[in-house]
């Protein structure tokens, strides 16, 4: 099942770019009155019959609409320091999508080594796997943030951050801090002093404004840090912690940067499986 | 924290081979009198004094000895069909290692794309995650078997296999499977029927020869099968059932082939998290 991506739909007419038209008549060779499946981006997926097939600027009429097409139970948004090499943040990107993910937030930290990051790449990773993986709703790529300006954002839901503490601040696994808040979103109990945590939130409030489409919204809003190679400094952590975001280890494995990241998503997914 | 790696090691003295010895005393420029820190592949880390600083054949005297050093506490196989992009595969083994995995098993299934597999790349990838994510025991890379070779041997524990089985056979997700299989080594009930499942064995049982160390013996034994990107045959999947193979799904996310075998793992570690 090949799926196509419109820059533009009003839920009777799509619209392909010139990448996504070229893909569609010159390498598949469709054509006019040729049915099509695209999704809008934002959740949903649409049988189409392609109606205009200009390789620059292909259109396709609406014949059936599939709302939230391979969505997922809860709203996650990951904050995660792009690694040093490229590569392996492009990794987490593409396995985090077929995963489920609604917000990936690259973050500098203070002891990030990249300091500078560009979105582009990880956006079209992230409409390949979304196109591979049968979901029709994209993640949301933000700018980049520093750590500190990230974590003053307000934001709903459960806030964990995963860091190594060193030292004798209690931790919880990521398992239990999400199966506490899951269970019929209660308010965690015993977990760090600072955390507020609400009860299971909308998944569009203020911080997750245009992060998410209409199908998340209701549902519960989870966010996770992870920290560049070299963790985040301790007044970064403090930082988190005072804007209520939990302490959780992600269990004994030392995990490369990309490998926590990806584990987080995995988390969060068996959490709601 | 940097590791070594012996190919000999008899708990007093390790031998690096030519690839390690040149990195410690050409690139990191130790020398004999330095403490240096060396697994076996077997699960024991040693630290050390190193003796003789020949950059093609170092060795080292044994102070301290720490066995089962980074282990988890199950003995978890993978057989999965490498992708046609052979760094697909790689990044699965890469990740794998860092998660906790002591068994990778190439398949060659009748739906491969990839019909020819060699394992030292794999074996560089797993020996490179293992010293990072400080981890004593490297897994087993087996030779490439087919998936019905595989199935037929012999093999103590738990046996899933991930298979969309389209139609109407039962399947439950990982998760369910594998916690009913670790509540105090129950019987699981209601899985399928052909289904043999023992209660947890020793992790050295005849399948299981020469893949694991000796800080693997009396953990639970989990193996999970990943098929090619085109899934399994049903004949294949029908022979894995018949040898004792229980279908499970890893959810509704619809999943690369190396991302499905990496949530497998993580779905092991999760359930023992």
């Amino acid at each position: 099942m090949e799926i196509f991506y419109a820059y533009e739909s009003d839920g009777r007419t799509c619209r392909l770019d010139s990448d996504e038209s070229a893909h569609l008549v010159r390498v598949l060779r469709r054509r006019a009155g040729d049915e099509v499946h695209i999704i809008d981006g934002e959740g949903t997926m649409y049988r189409c019959r392609l109606t205009d097939d200009s390789p620059k600027a292909a259109e396709a009429e609406v014949l059936e609409a599939f709302p939230d097409w391979g969505a997922h139970p809860y709203c996650l948004t990951i904050g995660c320091c792009p690694t040093k090499n490229n590569e392996r943040f492009e990794t987490f990107v593409e396995k985090a999508v077929e995963i489920g993910v609604d917000c990936i937030a690259p973050l500098i930290g203070e002891r990030s080594e990249r300091k500078v990051y560009k979105t582009e790449r990880a956006e079209r990773i992230a409409l390949a796997a979304a196109k591979q993986s049968l979901k029709a709703k994209l993640p949301k790529i933000s700018e980049p943030l520093s750590v500190r300006e990230f974590v003053r954002e307000p934001r709903e839901g459960l806030k964990l951050i995963a860091y190594c503490f060193e030292g004798d601040v209690p931790r919880r696994s990521i398992k239990a801090a999400l199966a506490q808040y899951c269970q019929a979103g209660e308010r965690p109990e015993g977990l760090a002093g600072n955390a507020e945590v609400r009860a299971i939130g909308p998944c569009d409030g203020p911080g997750a404004a245009g992060n998410v489409g209409p199908g998340s919204v209701g549902l519960p809003q989870i966010t996770v840090l992870i920290g560049p190679e070299g963790d985040f400094s301790p007044e970064e952590a403090a930082e988190a912690v005072a804007n209520g975001y939990i302490p959780v280890h992600l269990g004994p494995s030392r995990l490369r940067t990309e490998t926590a990241a990806i584990t987080a998503a995995e988390a969060v997914y068996f959490c709601f499986l």
